[in-house]
């Protein structure tokens, strides 16, 4: 068979198996749910486009499908810890990226408050923020065209900071890689940076945090 | 004055503003030291090679220096907190961006262990330290070439894992801009990537962690 | 006329010549296989699409056509040599790039299996296959994303590894050039490349090996 | 000859030729230096090292030189126009770019304020200076590594800016390419951008800005 | 909501808040515009396709729209500054290019005026212009391909000169990336350089200078 | 008017302008070649889909059109050179590219041979030419993937060579970067290289060469 | 400590683990094979210069070195296996490659003949050897520059081709990176390739293949 | 041996092979020059420095030797071909590549005119040579920074224009890779261009023309 589903990855790795939707068929991505649903309680489905989700729908009526985020679940979203996730955005054009951390984070049961629109070209927005930014655990930081929002964000906060280069902007941007190295070069200390729109691993790598250190 | 030392940095970002020596002469070194001792007890210098760091140790006889790792530090290394921090590392070239991670670290006052040279050319060699691994509250992955170890770490546990790209290699390897790019595409989730050899940027990025959840 | 087929390939490079179906036209793709045919008495055509072939099938009504390979063959599968030749891939969706491989092996005449869905993310999965691999005299690993499961397969046999970058992710992974990169500065000895999605290419690879070893 | 001054030069654009000393011998840029000096009072050699410039200054024993900026300048610093031109870099390692800015604009009869050290991940100095910034008639604002100074720049003014990138950084700041990328792609909206380093080309952009407003 | 109005930046930047609406859909454009009007008595749209447009004209049928600029004004063109703009461009196919910095500097009350095709491969084309040239304020400069025009632009004049690299050409053009490189190393002085196809932007670096020196 | 034709084109530089049509609306290249024929007797357009020939045909109905080439000529093909101009190829896929070159000179009025499908992979088909190769006056030659015939022929004749990078391959071929790149760095010394895909400019790097030399 | 060795490799993969000298110090190098040497009775040593060289000469007087190869060898060469393993190159620059190739195939037990400066700009050198080629059970192919002799090659024989790209060459060929993505680019099939200037995986890969066919 | 001298390449080619000297000892510098020797009368050795030159010139003790085009000559200049060469570059800066080219076309038995730094920030340098320019049979354009040269000087003339790109820039110009892709994408049409720097395969370029346009 085409598809060999690691059943042990919640044990190992904290969250079951993710169906990656992109390259796949309808098909594809319905016999592997299938297959996890067998083991599992629920499936989240990532980059999974409309057109696939309808099909998705029609076998299982209750799943949960965002057309921005490009997410699909199967199941209930169920809170299961108490650290604060805080998703913010430099832009409206960020959307669909920031949508697949959130509804990730929901599906792993973290619990996430998405702010969006605060880049750097009007900095009183992202000020307007700080307490939310002071108390956050764990900061998504999601931005394109420059990227300069991790940066700023890391020079006044001590929380841990993920940021997610967003492919928003044209020419020089390269599609986000200009986003994405710049991220990487950061002068504030401690950024840590995920592929460009990676909103789900972005989630994920909030979901590892939280999930060893609540844990302890 | 060509130096501007940001003295509330420790207050906002959970560490005092540390001096990154690269591209400063040893007198600017030198002066920045000295307005950073002014109102702090200690101060971190990176990328500071064997002759500028002679010059300090004459005006700081009792400074830590690592000509390996191009760190000096100027202080008492004190331990404050108690998460585990595991550093590994793929191959022994990649000794200078660990040993980086695990001074800056120290300088932090975390508790880091530091494993060598585990690359998968020979999976059994991490495979012997899977305790350590499961044990680890968060992992940073240090890997040159193919930068494929984290991806494998990923697999293998829950943890936060900081993966950090190193230089080794050549050719294709793009001077570490390969094993970057292959990090940042892995196919395990939830990892999140620093600069190529920022061994000090993958320590911080554990800083942030883990001041923030051992301070709940 | 625009074609000018290369009559003496199969005995200068022990297979004539294949219709590279990409960049022609229908009708470029129907007289040169027509061409070859009156000399031999098959013809294998890469990269071409369903509407393509569907053309060929009109003249062709035998041939054999998969669409997920975009590939077309005229004639029989004959089995010509011995030697087991293993194709394993990372994830469901390097399907295409390993199928091609497979159609493209059995045209050659060689013995190929394929196993798909073994990536480094769940280690176990490959582990599961110790024996294949063990018992390979040639391996084609296809990967996408950080190509991290030829360096895995490379550190555990001595079997000639014939690694097939595939264009399988988003963002960094730059439509496979990453993936690519990063399997050419492999930490494991000894590993060779093809082209990106060049499943084609790798069945080549091992045919020549195949070829020439088990003629001696 | 080598050489053939633009002797026009200073009519048509502003100011008379300027001696690259990249890439030219000792000998050549004495030569061009005595043949601008044939018509006019002063020449400015850029990309001069301590080394060409010794030999210059035997045969000019008055000239002006900063190592730093690697800027060699025959004749007097006059002021000829009122704007008020400011300079800012984001860290002290871009010293030598806003040097050569500086000492250009001098050597140009500009009026210009240099302050250092003004990086986003310490966003309070640059809101000390606030009134600088709002005072300016034109600013040159160099950064390293993600070049974020200009977006902020861009966000708290209506003066005109020009960006320039430094190759302060290492790994995926790529030299300053990153950098140069991330200007060009800011969300603050009618930034320029120089080359990499261009320290001189900044501030020819703002005496043509200047010359020509200030004239009418 | 998924946008937060900057709804200060005329009296910061010196134009209100203009609207990016490349990744933007109808909706959200439209939102966004009636949120700036309640407080602005005009809005700016950039990057807003056809049938985006016609979605904005039903409820503002008073609209603006150009589909070269792909713009779209709400409010009058009402110009509130002298100072001569010139935009030119190398060859017809940058039209859309220069039209968006054409209408930009419309929508900002600036006094362009538009001549195009006057690229160097036909000198006297552009000489045809010197007046023009020596007049003008600010030049903007428009071209795809190598790029070549500012350069030679700006060694006949003395203007500020702000270069916009299109998108024209193929091949080694790189979708514009060739163009915006050369533009950055060119051997005229004093150049600076916006995004590739960056008319907006272009326009808007041409309001700061002149609203900056017109207002003393 | 967007569009100024350079009407003393043919006067400096051997033929009239082309129009490229690319970028260009139908009205744009219809309006154009209006224009120059007014004054001239016949107008050649590049990169004309057939889309836009339709438009065109409707108003010049004797144009001459070839869609594989995408080029449209309206006016009659007249030959005025004597030497011996021989167009090669690599491979079928090349077609379009070495018809852009054919037609193009046939409308320059040189004399034009056209040969395909000569690629290495298959050295006995081009060497089936050497009497071609040595009786031509120059050679264009196109090849796409490595792009290694052009060195080949180099080695074999004196005769002027134009080397046509082709955008035929995949992956590592990056649309035909590679093989321009590949060829640029050629061992086989006196090649030189136009744009990829760029028949038309071979056809007129050789008539540059026939015209100036059969007019001495 | 910074080394552990992989003591089974020589089961798993055929060959003991080889240091890889290029970013270690001397002292590290000597360790390494200190700890390989208590297990097996030879180590090789890759990328180690004239300096180091001398260090473990001293330890180990016997030790065989190739400066130009850049190779340590400790222990005895001792032909294990009966297939011809064919090592050519295009050019006589290209030498400390095809060297690297021979020496490390020297100390894997295989038996290679090498041919050097067989360049496609003189086809005649390489058809001189015809034979050779027929008979070689595998082919070695390093060059440099635009790297067409892999291709010539593989469109001569049937053997398994192992292509080497160098970095011998300049400006357009990128240090090697233009001869790597031409060879992955061939038009040749079933040509796999290495890294840029790995003569050593060369010799590697085809120690596996070798060693895989002839213990059947 | 190392070298394999292709001596029948005069026949073929028009001029005996060249020998490479960048990555060669000078002992093989040496012992090929004396190969050669014995069946021609003359050698030309490319990027050859002082150190090397010296020992040649030990041997031969009447060799030429230019160290700024890293030029050697062993034998007559004797000029065999009456075609007006013109050589021309765009800056002082460039003189390395255009001294390259015109030593080669000496030896070559060319009649090269050079003229230096006509650039196009002072077009009035290049509009003085009007005369030249229309005279000469062929033009090789050195140029560096964004390469604009050629592309005016392609719409000024008819005759073949060789361009050659040169590294002489900073930053964005990327070594020169910028200056090459802006002249392969010349608004001008019919340029054909060379590698970067690459002064002797322009003059090998304007040779195969002349040679075989003379010889009619
Ligand atoms: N010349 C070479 N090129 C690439 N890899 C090599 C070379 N020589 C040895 N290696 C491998 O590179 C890895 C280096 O890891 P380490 O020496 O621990 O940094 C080992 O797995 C070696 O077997
Ligand atoms: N949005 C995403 N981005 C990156 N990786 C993902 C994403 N969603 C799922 N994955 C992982 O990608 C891998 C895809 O492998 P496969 O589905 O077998 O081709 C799995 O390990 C998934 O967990
Ligand atoms: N196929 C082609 N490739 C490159 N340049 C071309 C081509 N066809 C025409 N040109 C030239 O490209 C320029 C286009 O400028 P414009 O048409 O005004 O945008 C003109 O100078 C044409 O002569
Ligand atoms: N620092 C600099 N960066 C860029 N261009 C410069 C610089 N200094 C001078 N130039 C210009 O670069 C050109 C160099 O040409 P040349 O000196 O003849 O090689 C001249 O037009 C100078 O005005
Ligand atoms: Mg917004
Ligand atoms: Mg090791
Ligand atoms: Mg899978
Ligand atoms: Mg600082
Ligand atoms: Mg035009
Ligand atoms: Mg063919
Ligand atoms: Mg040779
Ligand atoms: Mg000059």
């Amino acid at each position: 068979p085409a598809t060999f589903i690691d059943h042990q990855r919640e044990e190992r790795c904290g969250y079951p198996e993710v169906i990656y939707g992109l390259h796949k068929s309808a098909e594809r991505i319905l016999s592997a749910s299938r297959e996890i649903l067998k083991l599992k309680t629920n499936v989240l489905i990532s980059r999974i486009n409309q057109e696939k989700a309808n099909i998705l729908i029609t076998e299982f009526p209750d799943a949960f499908y965002c057309e921005t985020a490009q997410i699909a679940y199967i199941g209930d979203f169920i809170q299961k810890f108490d650290s604060k996730l805080l998703i913010i955005s430099a832009g409206t054009s960020d959307e669909s990226v920031v949508k697949e951390a959130y509804y990730s984070a929901l599906a792993f049961g973290l619990k996430p408050t998405l702010i969006q629109d605060l880049g750097v070209a009007g900095l009183h927005r992202l000020l307007a923020y700080k307490d939310e930014l002071s108390q956050a655990d764990c900061i998504i930081v999601a931005a394109g065209m420059e990227g300069a929002l991790p940066s700023v964000v890391g020079g006044l906060t001590t929380a841990p900071i993920i940021a997610v280069p967003t492919s928003v902007g044209y020419g020089a941007n390269m599609e986000g890689v200009t986003t994405m190295m710049a991220m990487l070069s950061s002068c504030a200390s401690g950024l840590s940076v995920v592929n460009i729109d990676n909103g789900f691993g972005a989630a994920y790598a909030a979901l590892r945090m939280i999930k060893t250190f609540e844990k302890k």
